[in-house]
């Protein structure tokens, strides 16, 4: 126990998840508010597989606003993170003073906050973790309302981790970009059989990151303006509609066609950016060859800013594509290492097909896989043994 | 010597180069007549280093049109054969008939035809091979005129290896095609300084045919119409622009933009088309770092239908240039398999430039260079002893 208990100490716990995109957003039109070309639409995965942890202090006797993020403190004056505090204390100030310390906006804050996947990953963990930020001090200043613009403010995906299901990030017209906020178009109940997987690749080169890569993207690419204003709304339409009607070789072959023109866009900046690797290519190929065995989109990839691929497929499906994974690249761990996430059954491959995909396997390009489903948006942990922070408002030892 | 001496044998013997696009030809709006959705614009290659020989015989007592290639008798129904062929011969019949073979196009040819670098090196040999088709069968039938639309029909980037130096492939107005040809922009000897670096990459894949990848890109991808209508006129422009004031950096920097937007249309075509691998995006990456020690462009890459890569650079800058590239790719071969073509005089590196590159070395990742530069268009070769076939004729065994 410390020795330093703080009496008037305030705290919530929240988790948030991660979220990917299926209609791709990539372009900002406001760098400081974040606002984007295009709209944008995205999958919210389960939190029982991704999800970002946070706990929120506050106090009269905390001298300076404070933040650590899995475990190292971090520089809370970076400006996106100043702006989501900023722009809730605003919010907060709304409301009556009770003379809780969380009632006066004035006194400072302590974060904490955690990945329960490796950074590593690849997997946009700024989008779970400004949402998660957001959601927290929220819940902490007793704030309502709709809280997408803020989290918007810190990452511009994290919008859309907000909400559960299927999410869409609205273009919005306002200069002050009230109206580009998120928007459930189906909560995560809608359709049930939609599964997602994601292979984590091997990955040789650090990529470039998405700020900066969009921001030259924006600068350089002639086929961006284009893709934001000639192709993306149709699609967002489409898109919207696929998953009303549950009719996933058209949601898989949309996502597909997006993903791809996305990196398009990257590669047409200049100097051009690449996140697709060799295994991701490989990746690629295997899901149409599987697709055309069967003459129907029956897998879906999607990459972001990275070599990594999430797979959507469907609950009868997926079982036989994990193998098909295994079969083209074996892994060399074992299978707990590999395999995480929701169970599937096992399944047998007909050698017609394996014949048929017609690739050479390669060993390890996948280093492991985390099967998961779609998922609701932001929670508060009730339970407080699990606050990250102790009552003398520091990280507890087990969350450093 | 065979036996079977043919009297009435008259053969030609030609040379033609390859050309490398530094705004590139990708997609049809007419299959038939090949004609493309966009001008283009190549640097014909010296054949001092690159070239396609082709012999083309005629005698009465041949009893049809035969062809080898490499050796190999091909199948001469091909239909892109025959439409050289009988576009030839259509243009032949307008002259008088002098009692030779070759002057009465009913009779039969016997073409032989090699290439003097391995079609592994994957250095678009149909465009060689057709422009010295066409060339050789207007010699042989004392054709006169405008060759560039009949290579056309052969193989689109055919039309601009008929010309030396820097040549246009002019999109043309007319439906039947009669105003997409080519024309010279600047003659060989307008920049002699031009150089020319081929890097022959260690490929594990082979890529999707150009024909059937540019028609699937014509069907899928959203990008391509608005890449041929938008941006490439004003490209052409410039780059011929560039062309004519010697201005390296602009046109080495529209050659690089050109060679990634033809690869972002590849990758937003679906199924997606990758014809660059990882060895190929680490040559992208020296490349700008390159540049980026200097703060000027003193190298540019261009990549066609597969992982090899063109260097464009200037005599002074090469010689530090192919160091560079020993120093990152270091060979596993000998250097006289390693280093083919015009020599280059040895260069030190600066320390201070390897650790400002900061790039990991690939051993082997780049099979062999060929240096060369731009070159002359295609050239009657007039000793006799150069002939692929012989004085039966049929393929000499030094052809096969």
């Amino acid at each position: 126990m410390s020795e330093n208990i703080l009496q008037d100490l305030e705290m919530v716990t929240c988790t948030a998840p991660v979220n990917i995109a299926v209609i791709k957003y990539w372009g900002k039109r406001d760098e400081d508010l974040i606002l984007p070309v295009n709209a944008s639409l995205s999958v919210t995965l389960h939190q029982d597989h991704l999800r970002t942890t946070t706990t929120i202090a506050c106090s009269r006797s905390f001298h300076k606003d404070c933040i650590w993020l899995n475990g190292k403190e971090q520089d809370i004056s970076h400006p996106r993170l100043q702006s989501c505090l900023l722009e809730i204390r605003r919010l907060a100030q709304r409301r009556k003073n009770t003379g809780d310390p969380a009632s006066d906006v004035s006194n400072k804050v302590h974060i904490c906050s955690v990945n329960n996947f490796p950074t590593a990953a690849g997997l946009a963990s700024s989008a779970a973790g400004y949402a998660c930020l957001v959601y927290t001090l929220s819940q902490l200043f007793n704030v309502e309302g709709e809280l997408s613009g803020v989290a918007r403010q810190g990452s511009g995906s994290a919008c859309r981790s907000l909400y559960g299901g299927f999410v869409q990030w609205k273009l919005g017209e306002q200069s002050d970009g009230k109206d580009s906020i998120a928007e459930q178009v189906a909560s995560e109940l809608y359709w049930p059989e939609l599964r997602v997987l994601i292979l984590v690749v091997s990955a040789e080169q650090k990529s470039v990151g998405s700020t900066s890569g969009m921001h030259t993207s924006v600068e350089t690419s002639h086929l961006l303006k284009y893709r934001a204003d000639a192709v993306v709304p149709g699609r967002m339409e489409e898109m919207i509609r696929a998953i009303r009607l549950r009719d996933f070789p058209k949601f898989g072959e949309l996502t597909m066609k997006d993903s791809n023109q996305f990196h398009a866009i990257c590669l047409d900046t200049y100097p051009p950016i690449f996140y697709l690797n060799n295994i991701s290519h490989q990746i690629i190929s295997l899901v149409h060859r599987y697709n055309q065995y069967y003459g129907e989109t029956r897998v879906a990839y999607t990459f972001d800013a990275g070599p990594n691929a999430v797979i959507y497929s469907l609950q009868d499906y997926l079982p036989e594509f994990v193998e098909v994974v295994r079969h083209f690249f074996p892994p060399e761990v074992n299978e707990e290492e590999f395999f995480k996430g929701l169970p599937v059954c096992p399944a047998d491959l007909s050698e017609e097909m394996i014949r048929d995909i017609n690739m050479k396997p390669t060993p390890n390009g996948i280093r492991y896989m985390i099967s998961t489903k779609a998922g609701p948006g932001p929670r508060v942990v009730e339970d407080p043994n699990l606050h990250l922070l102790g009552a003398d408002g520091l990280p507890k030892k087990s969350a450093v």
